[in-house]
């Protein structure tokens, strides 16, 4: 199969870049993937997103899209032939994006501080987390009506928002010793975690927890030594 | 004309709510506007929005919708017949959501804190606005190529995303003695602020600038005597 002229801008463990590879998947298109270097930025990504200075970047031709849930819309809107992403009924819509935007909003920032943060705040964070999994538990039954995703049959554009940060969900687990997604709170939720990693869009962009867990610590280590004065 | 079954919960001075409201005028929907009072909620907000508890909430027959970037699109996804507010084009639709997140996530925040902070604050957030509106300056040049909104002949998503903002804008350069929007550094956006709320669509919900500063002020009053030991 041809090329087709997509590049993704990124680094194989951020989410953010896992929902465009899922969607890119998805649809079957082709692309280059050009990795970051943790610490510096490559020319062609402070020119591609000049105003966040940020990944993902998607590069299809010589038109560059930035912040991964645009993105994931563009490559639905972009590439018809493909199975939808996006549902079909407006209503559907609203609601994956609701959600979407509510996990980004919600799960990401408490996600993100907890390797960092001290034994206290580390609660703090863990209860957040553990709140949003109830209202995604008690959404998953609401509109999964007794399917395999949040929309029916195959994964959609919530699906991808969420299951994208199912991987740093495991490393949380492992290294704070807890488990948020369980049979006995989240079991709606833990059956659509397995069917998300296996499906054949996911299961080779998903990385293992352990090689993760590795990133992170070099990931701090590389914080730290940019830090004059570490206070956390 | 019969009314659709539509309702819009709010207040009139919410940019967000002015947001569905423009949308609604652009499809020639019918609806009943459900004002809240401000420092209460209403049960059917409550019951329509438990997971933020804020306006706008859209109420289609019998199901809510809440955020507004998210209602917007619903709007336009769930009434096609009327002109489109999403661009028909993928990586215009694109560009479009990625400047109205960027305006939720940089210009309003820096807005909203404006009146209540202390001078070395306001000259932050001055900054914060003045660089944002730079930004987008260079994005109205570069989109809109010489035709009168960003999107071409006709008010769209990006066009609400931000024309909303303008009536609070008005209220900052006015109660801070601050110009934003000028002809030598924003001469783009002077002509489009004018044309945006000049638009059938727009102008009998854009409030007048007093209007809101009075509306800040016993707004700010109530907050006051909301906190016991106020800080700021």
């Amino acid at each position: 199969m041809p090329k087709d002229d997509v590049k993704l801008l990124g680094v194989w463990a951020s989410p953010f870049v896992m929902r465009v590879q899922i969607s890119l998947n998805i649809k079957s298109v082709n692309y280059e993937f050009l990795e970051e270097t943790i610490g510096s930025k490559s020319e062609l990504l402070l020119q591609s997103n000049p105003v966040h200075k940020k990944f993902p970047v998607l590069i299809h031709g010589d038109k560059p899209i930035c912040e991964s849930l645009v993105i994931v819309q563009y490559i639905d809107e972009a590439w018809t032939s493909g199975p939808s992403i996006l549902p079909s009924d407006p209503y559907n819509r609203a609601i994956q994006r609701f959600w979407a935007a509510y996990l980004d909003d919600k799960w990401y920032p408490a996600m993100r501080r907890f390797r960092g943060a001290h034994e206290e705040k580390r609660q703090e964070l863990l209860d957040q987390m553990v709140e949003v999994l109830a209202l995604l538990e008690e959404a998953f039954g609401k509109y999964s009506k007794g399917k395999a995703f949040f929309g029916g049959d195959r994964i959609e554009f919530l699906d991808i928002a969420f299951g994208s940060f199912l991987g740093w969900l495991r490393v949380i687990e492992k290294v704070g010793g807890v488990k948020l997604l369980d049979e006995a709170k989240t079991p709606g939720l833990v059956k659509w975690a397995e069917r998300f990693c296996a499906d054949v869009a996911v299961k080779s962009v998903m990385p293992e927890t352990e090689k993760l867990i590795k990133f992170s610590e070099v990931l701090m280590a590389k914080m730290k030594g940019a830090r004059p004065s570490p206070k956390n």
